[in-house]
């Protein structure tokens, strides 16, 4: 991504300035969302390389794994944004681009004709397998990251999460969600 | 973003799922980076929203301070590329939407005419000022965090960029590396 190695952190560099000019309570805010921001950057540069081969991106095997995991293997377009937490326009480019590759089709629900599902076929369920064992080998890109980082990570920003969007923190869906 | 408030946690649910499937250990790596990216989701929206009135994005507004806090306010474009530890083209894409509002001008650098900087304008150095005041208020959109959650956010995720970004992990820059 950069030019070369940076011999210093430019995270906490940046901290460094701002907690000299605006003080302690900015200086640490900015360190946290600027840490989120880097963090996340790496992590999808990890897994779309890792899923390329595959001709997955990572939000597209977000969407495919939630069709793969859903009890009848197809769920409702609306459910898909809400569950992916992405706008309606990008659930349609997802699911668009995973449909051209034969992953995916569409179909009218049964007894409700203006909900468009979105079903996995045989060769997606083949290939959210393959993913699937592919993102387990990097640990989805973790590394150098221990098991309490990521416990720490999940409790940390699942309060933050829930704040934002709105659920009850903790809670899961029952079986018949899915 | 989503279609209605969910009544449970969407990540937690598939870490459900996946410690079923899978086990423990991938389940506690997918929940961790799934977590940090709806997060950087969550604040790019906050802050972008916040800023729009100003004429700015997030990325534009680091790339903005990062002149603003250098000590002659102008920088060759490589550095800005590394210090944001973003692509080159989108280093220019950044400058090129600062210099159209006026806040960032191109110029060769004296010594070496090879080297382009960018150096914020006056006006820069205000929208500079009126932007970090508009974010500070919300610190960061970082709401409901408190300081402890900031802190451990930057401190667990200041490990994993030292890792991927190759810098030693602490480090901030000699005075003379702004």
């Amino acid at each position: 991504m950069s030019e070369a190695p940076l011999p210093f952190d430019p995270i906490a560099e940046a901290e460094r300035h701002w907690r000299e000019r605006w003080g302690e309570e900015p200086a640490r805010a900015m360190s946290a969302i600027t840490s989120v921001m880097r963090a996340e950057q790496i992590l999808s540069a990890r897994l779309n390389a890792a899923l390329e081969p595959l001709g997955l991106s990572f939000p597209r095997y977000e969407a495919l794994m939630l069709l793969y995991l859903s009890r009848r293997g197809a769920l409702p377009m609306g459910k898909i944004g809400a569950r992916l937490q992405v706008h309606r326009t990008s659930v349609t480019n997802l699911i668009d681009g995973l449909e051209r590759d034969g992953l995916v089709t569409r179909s009218q629900h049964e007894s409700d004709r203006r909900t468009v599902l979105a079903a996995i076929t045989p060769s997606g369920r083949e290939r959210a397998e393959q993913a699937t064992e592919l993102l387990h080998r990097s640990l989805f890109g973790t590394e150098p990251m221990d098991a309490g980082t990521m416990e720490a990570l999940t409790a940390l920003l699942g309060s933050f999460r829930a704040g934002a969007d709105g659920f009850p923190l903790g809670a899961t869906a029952t079986p018949a969600a899915g």
